[in-house]
């Protein structure tokens, strides 16, 4: 967490507190997802995949590379499709490590919150390793289901179930 | 500025400082405007209205209802047609006193930075009550014209100009 560390980013006058600032960008711009998706090579068959995203659009882009100085981890991708500038991290330990310390220490003030509290569990039980167990997966399945749609998350619950009983 | 000032609102073991918060959210969703539109009772023919508003989905408006608090001016307003909940001050005293103040202490770190700065600059020309005449219109719908459009702005300033020579 480089750049914007300190309030004189923001000019000599400033007396912003950057990683409050940080918050705020995320409660309203921010994605905290878990997608769930399959994958035939894992023994359960699916692959959780969570994530942390944000995306503005390319002529104010430079909070974007902000924010990606910020986390010190994650990439920036331009979607030419709608003309936006996206920084996102799925990598677990950059979540657990990096961005969910930073979003416990200076929380989300909307019901979003939520959203990041249980990305926060789900990313804790798969340090753990659950996500790679039947009873994991299931249980991940459902937590993330309670989350915002974000519009990635395509399978239900039963569905992933039915999966798992097919394998097992 | 009352209800968000503490970080004690986001929990006990937040370290949130709310005024910073406050300018990362706005700096994502917030709304730097000038309208300026036809007023025939006015001597220059035009009112120049200038506008901060912030807009959110009506399952998240808990946020909304905090920002309201913390500037404690404005007001929240419900638009059903697109389920969002809107607060909006366009009162000068309101902009100038307790709301554009905020915004030069705790700056958006974004380009639209560029509006705030504009906005505050044609605010003070108000409070000079520049924008009664013929001269301070145009220099402020110039001015307007160079933010980012936001969709309220109907009226160039050559149509401007051209109705206020009709009227000279």
């Amino acid at each position: 967490m480089a750049n914007l560390r300190t309030a004189q980013d923001a000019g000599p006058r400033s007396s912003l507190h950057i990683p409050s600032y940080v918050s705020g960008y995320f409660d309203g711009e921010g994605c905290f997802s878990v997608a769930i998706g399959p994958r035939p090579s894992l023994r359960v068959g699916w692959e959780v995949r969570p994530s942390v995203s944000i995306s503005q659009n390319g002529d104010r882009a430079e909070v974007i590379s902000h924010i990606a100085d910020f986390f010190a981890c994650g990439s920036i991708r331009p979607d030419p499709s709608d003309r936006t500038v996206k920084w996102e991290t799925r990598r677990l330990l950059d979540l657990t490590d990096v961005v969910l310390p930073h979003f416990r220490r200076f929380p989300l003030l909307s019901g979003k919150n939520g959203d990041v509290q249980t990305l926060d569990a789900i990313c804790r039980l798969m340090l753990s390793r659950l996500h790679l167990t039947r009873g994991g997966l299931l249980r991940i399945a459902r937590m993330a289901q309670s989350m915002n749609p974000s519009g990635i998350r395509r399978y239900d619950v039963d569905t992933i179930a039915r999966s798992c009983e097919v394998k097992a």
